[in-house]
């Protein structure tokens, strides 16, 4: 009798160990998903270090140096790309934000950009520099805006907002963007950007006239 | 020595057993934290029902009824909320979300809204229609754009993304919101929508020319 309360106990005190030992375990593992905020306007910080890692204090500017602001941390997710970038952004001008999307080209990293048709021709559009390095870029189709602005970073990674990739947006107005690894999230938006992009194929529109610029419909609505 | 063994089986099926049965629980329970993506433009569908759930069948309008689209869920959502609402948007005209706020407020739901000073005062915005009903209304402080897009729902529900409480967002744009309620995420908005209603209480800028409408910087920035 005295053996079997000893044995119950046992398994009891074991099924809670494991119990413990698995939820500390899934505390400590490095997989855990990310969720993070961010808020802008952003503070002012030199970022030249995200660019050259193996030279960080090589940068004379007068900016403060070595200091974490929103729009770093915003550099830091899109530079972690290894693999690949859909982009899907209305407005983009932010040339810091341009030149980390050339690096990721330039190691390899698979980018998509879609963007809005009449804010990809206006003056300090980016859109022009990405085409030329041979960034494959489509635009919304049709007389609507494509007012997005997120972007997924190796099939893994959700950066979401109101924040358009512009430098007023990043140092003047009042924008969040919110950064998850939460796949009911991500999964979506993966999926949604593969419809665009399916969509916005101008192979699909070469005989029609959707294409067209629509001049009147300039900033109707924000 | 065959003893050992049997116990031995049985401590391990019982903590298997017991980690099976806490997941089977965990996936069970309806505190469950709710995440959603919703992609406009939206399908267009009557909203009548959810105005007036009692009587479902009442509306003689010519849209389809009973469709679940993106804009129903949106409204779904907004008007899921029993204690408070904090609402922080750049541009607020569409008439289905303003009856929902005003359905809101007269239930005694407490409601706060932040939202773009030049943009409030455009033609079919509906800011003024909520101020006039004693909704508490605060405008971004400053020439810089109050460009967020988001509310929190009991505190406890986020609502964020690229889309603008307006006709066109809803209708015509392509666009996203993300609801969720995971609190690592709604935490951070919780705390800086305080922030901005206090920064943009009017008594802090009775003597300054802070809150004059800079109207050379209109349609700055999307």
């Amino acid at each position: 009798m005295w053996s079997v309360k000893v044995v119950g106990l046992g398994v009891v005190a074991l099924s809670l160990s494991l119990e413990l030992l698995v939820r500390f375990l899934r505390r400590l593992r490095p997989g855990r998903i990310l969720n993070e905020v961010l808020f802008f306007p952003s503070d002012l910080a030199c970022v030249e270090h995200l660019f050259s890692p193996s030279s960080p204090r090589s940068c004379l500017c007068s900016l403060p140096h070595g200091v974490e602001t929103s729009f770093s941390r915003l550099l830091r997710h899109i530079l972690s790309a290894t693999s690949s970038l859909d982009l899907c952004v209305f407005a983009f001008s932010n040339m810091d934000l341009c030149r980390a999307i050339l690096a990721l080209h330039s190691k390899g990293v698979i980018i998509r950009v879609v963007t809005d048709k009449d804010y990809a021709a206006i003056t300090g559009s980016q859109i022009g520099i990405l085409r030329k390095s041979g960034i494959c870029v489509r635009c919304g189709v049709g007389s609507v805006y494509m007012h997005h602005k997120f972007v997924v970073v190796d099939h893994r990674l959700l950066v979401t907002g109101s924040l358009n990739w512009t430098l007023t947006a990043v140092q003047s107005n009042m924008e969040n963007i919110l950064i998850t690894e939460e796949p009911q999230l991500v999964q979506p938006f993966i999926k949604e950007f593969h419809r665009l992009w399916v969509h916005s194929d101008p192979a699909r529109y070469l005989h029609s006239s959707d294409q067209k610029p629509a001049q009147s419909e300039l900033r109707r609505e924000l």
